[in-house]
């Protein structure tokens, strides 16, 4: 393995991902990863650029903030790429009136869209939300469209709260999609878009950054497939065997 | 198109779905659709013989047979091929404990199986079981396995009831699949082995036998793969589109 100087030559901008990497969640508001709220800091002081990167579709980016700079972290609201506010932008260019199947604490990204007479649906991390009756009524709204467009926010597998792991968004995506007979279009991790956004935002070309995260495919892969270094965390959803 | 005496030479047996083909399930216990009653009490007036050949994983065959008879089909329970008393028959084979991601209306099927520190996931048409939190728990029994085994009853996608077309177990399964990265095991149609145990228990060969269902994949796709003919109604889910 080369050394650590030589893996990171050029590097000028780190990107981070949030949930697993800096905190693991949870209802009480979840807890730092020990040694992130440090490492944060550290890198705030540095002569890198520092841009959060997630995909945490469950909360607005001021209470995702909110959260963090709680627990210590230097963050502000600035600083975030996260899918929810890219999605409200896709919608507006579009011309698109999504049916949202989404989780309450995210609906504020949403206050300027028009929901009336759905031509297509958004679907999020809704947690609990996921009810029977939900998942049916956003299918039903596809199936009633002659071309279903369905957008959905990430496509992870689970991640990892304080009390275990977590059903995502993707395992919901795929049910709609096996469904519908349909694919879905989506917004943050691994998609290119998503990362480029992040580049642009924070002023770095692909090759002079790094991923930081704790999903293989969602970090790790997709970073890579951009042209970006990356670097797994063994903390959050990680688990050696896979 | 060849003429219908030509189509139906040799056949000495047919196989009929249930959902859709005889009656539209709902709350208020469904209603046969136009026809399907006269249409069964003829055929069992014929030299062919009969098996009812259903997916539904909702209901215990008892309570499947009672809800028929009471709207006047001729059907009793010996005549039905459905998955759970299948299913219940792999997991005594192989001594396989279940977690049961299931509708309390088939939970009777399953009385005789050992279901402390389970060793699988079984999953059926759950209905407004399906919630977060009973899919979050399947997930975590799942990711808690070396091996992880998850058999779904049945993998369709949707069917008719008479308030709407409802999201049927395949698109749960498909969640679960995507989540944990396996692949299920599939008892009931399109099943190959599920087909042979219906053929068996009619006393028919696959090539004197004719499937008539409304699901083009689960009805139609299987019973062809496996050497049958086949014919699609215009009743239940069928779309012209689809």
């Amino acid at each position: 393995m080369a050394a650590w100087g030589e893996r990171l030559a050029g590097v000028r901008g780190v990107l981070l991902d949030i949930s697993g990497v800096l905190y693991d969640g949870g209802e009480d508001g979840g807890t730092p990863i020990p040694g992130s709220v440090e490492a944060v800091a550290r890198l705030k002081l540095s002569k890198l650029k520092v841009r959060f990167c997630t995909n945490d579709s469950q909360k607005s980016r001021r209470d995702l903030v909110g959260l963090l700079q709680r627990q210590g972290f230097d963050i502000s609201e600035g600083e975030v790429t996260s899918p929810a506010p890219a999605t409200s932008l896709i919608l507006k260019e579009r011309g698109l009136r999504p049916h949202l199947l989404i989780h309450d604490g995210v609906r504020s990204e949403f206050d300027q869209i028009d929901t009336s007479n759905p031509n297509c649906v958004v679907i999020a991390d809704a947690g609990e939300g996921f009810s029977y009756q939900n998942m049916n009524e956003a299918f039903r709204v596809l199936m009633d469209l002659e071309k279903p467009v369905l957008i959905s926010l990430g496509k992870g597998r689970y991640y990892k709260e304080t009390s275990g792991l977590m059903l995502d968004v993707g395992a919901y995506m795929k049910a709609l999609e096996y469904a519908c007979g349909i694919e879905a279009e989506v917004v943050g991790k691994p998609s290119p878009e998503y990362f480029q956004l992040a580049l642009k935002e924070m002023g770095v070309e692909a090759h002079e950054a790094i991923m930081i995260g704790d999903d293989i495919m969602g970090d790790i892969g997709g970073a890579q497939r951009c042209g970006m270094r990356a670097l797994q965390v063994r903390t959050g959803k990680f688990r050696s065997q896979t």
